[in-house]
């Protein structure tokens, strides 16, 4: 079922639902990040802005990059750069609140890697969004697609035996 | 091909290209916003954050919804909110620079609308990123999916005809 | 000691330190929130925007405004707006860290009254900045101040018995 | 006349408006950018937040500082810090609408420079907020203030001429 399906038929589960609650059976994340919603997050609509959650995923991607040894620092070697993102927006999430984001990788090539995510909000106790993320490693000189190091595969691999391997 | 792919082979164009530009034959747009880059816009990597894309793309979705009669006012009839939404970052965005960002409706269903978005650099003169989002409307008394109204689907045909019918 | 002039001799204290640590002796505050530092807050400069702080202050506010019993939905009789506010940046910010902001009501007058914040973060145990903001209540039908009402007034006085009196 | 003192007496001018539009009689501004307001700039207030207001400064500020010719890149020799900001919001400001926004150096010292600020609605055509911030020059490599260097002080001197000195 696409995101777009999901809306095209009644659903009648709760007045505050806009989408059938996703059922997480067996999700099981490496990382995880609990961040507060901040009033200054709500927009004219009344609930969390969507480009916030954005900055949620970015915030568990960054923790995950750092667990798994990625330098972060200004002359590091490599430079993870997002390549693409995507979300779904389940339910509304409103203030004041704080959400839970997991995050793993589901797919690890030579360059870059693929991370899903899950954000759970918890004053309601439910998913609120599902989304991925596409990062590349770039070498700063070139700004080209570099080689993922193998200690930083390695460490994947540890945290996130089941990935997609696409190398 | 897909945004990962594109990361997976070398790509030598230019030093300041992560991936090869786009050729966006034949593509037509029914609305356009002009955006400054803000120099707070830049994150630690020195380039604009990925969570301002969505910002921009959210102002051309609402110059769009303006555009075609939907009454965004609080005690509007129905409320526009976003289903899903996903970005292909093709290159990086610098400051300062001027983004024009294009959007039109690719689909057009009974409850929620699909639109495909492209954002341009001024200072490139290249198409910096791509992407779509599903917005679904809802009916605020009990926030379930409400049909789009007669009206209002006239005026996306008018401005959209080429859209997909997913009635 | 004005915040320019404490720029315009030598300080020598640390390498990472821009301003000389206040003395916050005997501050006392009635509310307090801690808030999480994210890396899409860092800038361009590598330390959190300035903006990000105002954000906090604000998260702060409403957490005090809340607590007196304030009315803060679509459809409360009193709206509170800010009508000015400031801040002394002591010391950069930097990320992971969290940071503690306390805040207190310092003058309670007819329609407004004013807070003191000071933000602390958690990994330097330092206080990084010191501000105030003046909060005005609106009448949302004619946008003019409307005075405190008076079961508020006595829980600010419960919170703040030294708030200063300009009623 | 403090910003609280405005708040206390009944004004009564327009439904729309919670402050006396103040007269700019005789300013003149060095340096001015066009911003446009973005959807996701307002708040659930329903108007702009005031942290963005903080941006726009930065925004104005950081085009004086390229202005004077400061180096703004990563290795410049002098790196410019925030010490202190403030902003007296008089108007609330609404979607869509254009802010201009305008700076001027009123204070050059040793070190630092104190800049003051109008922002100015297209749509009002009202000033809707006013205000300033300390800049401090910082040496990169102890992050203690450094003096302005004389080629920028001459700049600023060419287009401020009427700045206070406190050297």
């Amino acid at each position: 079922m696409s995101s777009s399906d999901r809306f095209e038929r009644p659903i009648g589960r709760s007045p505050t639902t806009y989408a059938p609650p996703p059922a997480p059976v067996g999700a099981r994340f490496s990382v995880c990040q609990e961040i507060t919603v901040l009033w200054g997050d709500i927009d004219a609509l009344g609930h969390v802005n969507n480009t916030r959650y954005f900055g949620w995923l970015e915030e568990t991607r960054l923790a995950y990059l750092r667990l798994i040894g990625l330098d972060l620092s200004t002359g590091a070697p490599q430079k993870p750069v997002l390549a693409s993102t995507s979300l779904d927006f389940l339910r509304p999430v409103f203030w004041p609140d704080t959400v839970r984001v997991e995050g793993k990788t589901t797919r690890l090539g030579r360059t870059s890697l693929t991370m899903d995510y899950r954000v759970t909000s918890t004053s309601q106790q439910a998913v609120v969004a599902t989304g991925s993320a596409v990062v590349v490693l770039l070498a700063p000189s070139t700004n080209r697609p570099a080689p993922i190091p193998d200690v930083i595969r390695e460490a994947i691999r540890r945290l996130d035996p089941d990935a997609r391997d696409t190398l």
